[in-house]
């Protein structure tokens, strides 16, 4: 028998007639607005996430008033100096929202995790990886008093990358496209697509099918059941139009939620994953985190080095300037060496902070394995188990 | 009759045998790893909060085993070109540390909101209001679950300045020093005071006798009390040496905190504050964020037009180098001219970030404010009364 569900809730994410559209790469603010104007009757409430210098360009746009915001910056966001790359300039984040629906408080995430330009010479790993854990904590720590977790986004990882893994693993959300027995859509749930015209074969590298990397993930606590109804993606061109809505693939999701004790789940899970799975995960980000440092101080070194090559430079000139002999060469060289020691001093100063931010990472992650050592020394339950009770367990 | 409190929690702030040590201005690693070997025994858990250049300077030596840690580096934090007051190289942050003492859930904050160097002419103050409420979201969004809400820091405000009110209206947050019975110390609760040796007459302004910026702000939630059975601070020297531990004086309280029905309370506060008092620090928060974007963008217009000149420069100096008449001074103004765009084009992307960042806030303060007059016209309870009464009323 098909159980009673109290709360049906339809999600589409985009990298439209849906309770919650959540959108990422609207980067201009003019066109949330005009969107804004263009849907206001449909979807009275809507949030712009301001953030760097760009913008984040997430937005969402909901059928139910949003009760709370709140948004989070990445600490690791790429390099300015990348203009090409441009994930820098836009300060990449999360944003929540608060939503209250049936008496459920529905905590609903949005975010856009740093671009994989080269999967072969990833030099945004360990940022990607950081900016995983961010996340995990952020809605470990914010969603805590929530029945319902829904996260949705462009993670720019494939569904078995680390920083995935660690993110399912760290808040006990579950993959839409891995639950539903309904999913209809592109193969494999791929959301970059061959067919998709925006899309280059140099895009997909080396998976020509297409690659899996925009989510709707989700999850239940407190004595609420959800369960993914259906799950649909677009198949690379828009039916009204010539031309797709994005280069990524749109998701549609339809959820069930329903108030209920535990021990009537009708969709029980495998129950609470191993605390040795997520140690096992938590080590191998700890090592990616490691190889991040050490290209981090080797870039920082480096510019150290040329800053007092800079400065020991610009002493030479001011000798020569003092004497007869090579005035004006001194005078030609003066200002190049200035914006020398600028440039590599902001260099410097960039990379410095690169490596204080992964190694605040890995800080986190010494502190949770250390925890999980002491308890399992101390004989009790490992430390780990009832996080992952509270997040993935009861779902 | 004395009520039976089934937790005692003694805080030690310092911008010790205690529970909880919170220091501020730790900025060096080597000096927090020195201390934690020293204090190891008393305190086996301790942890440093990396953040920015320098370091958040943030620590904290715990009796308690620490569950869980979380850290959120504040988005505005002064002009990287301040050089000499540093504090943007800091990435000034507030952590939590979550424990779990006698059965209760713990979160505890401490943080070092951007110093205030000149209060007649204060070039910070919208940053300072912007990362008190970056400061209450996280502390309203983070301790949703806890039982016991506790913020120690140097705020770098006095008690009656916007981003203070703004903090204890949104979070609910009571002001040990006010409320204790048991007060003993500097004189008006001060904690930098002319007395110590390294606060100078100019570091007081207009204020001789001492003002009072640093805080131990708490609150119980769910059914808990608590209540501040002694606060004490230094008063200017160290009983032990000749020179004080800091320019700051340190604070010392002891906190009972009982489980309890509501209706029990054996401290009963003046219930939950008006949501008119909040409304209105909210308008006000949003007018003087107003000054900041204004001021923010009078720079990054500067800047642009700075940049523009220079671009400008540069190609007129492209042209006067493919003549003959005066290619030397067009080779010799070359380099400045580059380095005049890339600094101006630095300034201007910073500033625009501040601009962002500042919208972002006063885009949250709007949404409060609309959702709460939305509420208010649909005749129901308005919105702002339950997040009061979650956070101060029942405490």
């Amino acid at each position: 028998m098909k159980p009673n569900f109290s709360l049906r809730l339809r999600v589409f994410n985009l990298n439209c007639c849906f309770d919650l559209a959540l959108l990422q790469e609207v980067w201009s603010e003019q066109d949330f607005q005009y969107l804004r104007r263009k849907l206001s009757l449909t979807y009275p409430d809507a949030h712009y996430f301001r953030s760097g210098l760009i913008g984040s360009g997430l937005c969402v746009f909901s059928r139910h008033p949003i009760q709370e915001i709140l948004q989070h910056v990445y600490t690791l966001n790429g390099y300015p100096y990348m203009v090409c790359h441009g994930d820098w300039f836009c300060g990449k984040a999360v944003g929540l929202l608060v939503l209250h629906l049936n008496g459920m408080v529905l905590n609903a995430y949005v975010t856009h995790l740093h671009a994989e330009y080269c999967r072969q010479k990833d030099i945004y790993l360990a940022h990607r990886v950081a900016q995983a854990w961010e996340l995990a904590q952020f809605i470990h720590h914010t969603s805590k008093s929530a029945d319902v977790v829904l996260l949705c986004g462009d993670l720019n990882m494939h569904p078995k990358d680390l920083g995935c893994c660690l993110l399912k693993e760290w808040t006990g959300l579950r993959d839409a496209y891995v639950e539903t027995q309904d999913f209809k859509g592109s193969e494999a749930g791929c959301t970059m697509v061959p067919t998709n015209c925006y899309v280059s074969q140099q895009d997909l590298g080396p998976f020509p099918l297409g690659i899996r990397i925009d989510y709707v993930l989700y999850k239940a606590v407190s004595g609420c059941y959800i369960y993914c109804k259906t799950l649909k993606t677009t198949t690379g061109c828009d039916p009204n139009s010539s031309t797709p809505l994005s280069d990524h693939e749109a998701l549609m999701a339809t959820l069930y939620v329903k108030h209920s004790p535990p021990q009537e789940d009708p969709y029980p899970t495998q129950g609470a994953p191993e605390s040795s799975a997520l140690t096992s995960v938590l080590r191998d980000v700890w090592t990616e985190l490691e190889l991040g440092v050490k290209q981090a101080h080797w870039w920082a070194e480096l510019a150290g080095y040329v800053t007092a090559c800079g400065l020991f430079l610009l002493s030479l000139l001011c000798i020569l300037a003092l004497g007869e002999g090579a005035r004006e060469v001194a005078i030609l060289l003066w200002t190049p060496s200035v914006g020398l020691v600028l440039v590599a001093g902001t260099v410097y100063i960039f990379h410095m902070q690169e490596v204080k931010g992964l190694c605040r990472v890995q800080a986190e992650l010494h502190h949770v394995l250390r925890r999980e050592r002491e308890t399992q020394d101390n004989g009790s339950e490992p430390h780990l188990a009832p996080l992952l009770a509270a997040g993935g367990g009861q779902s």
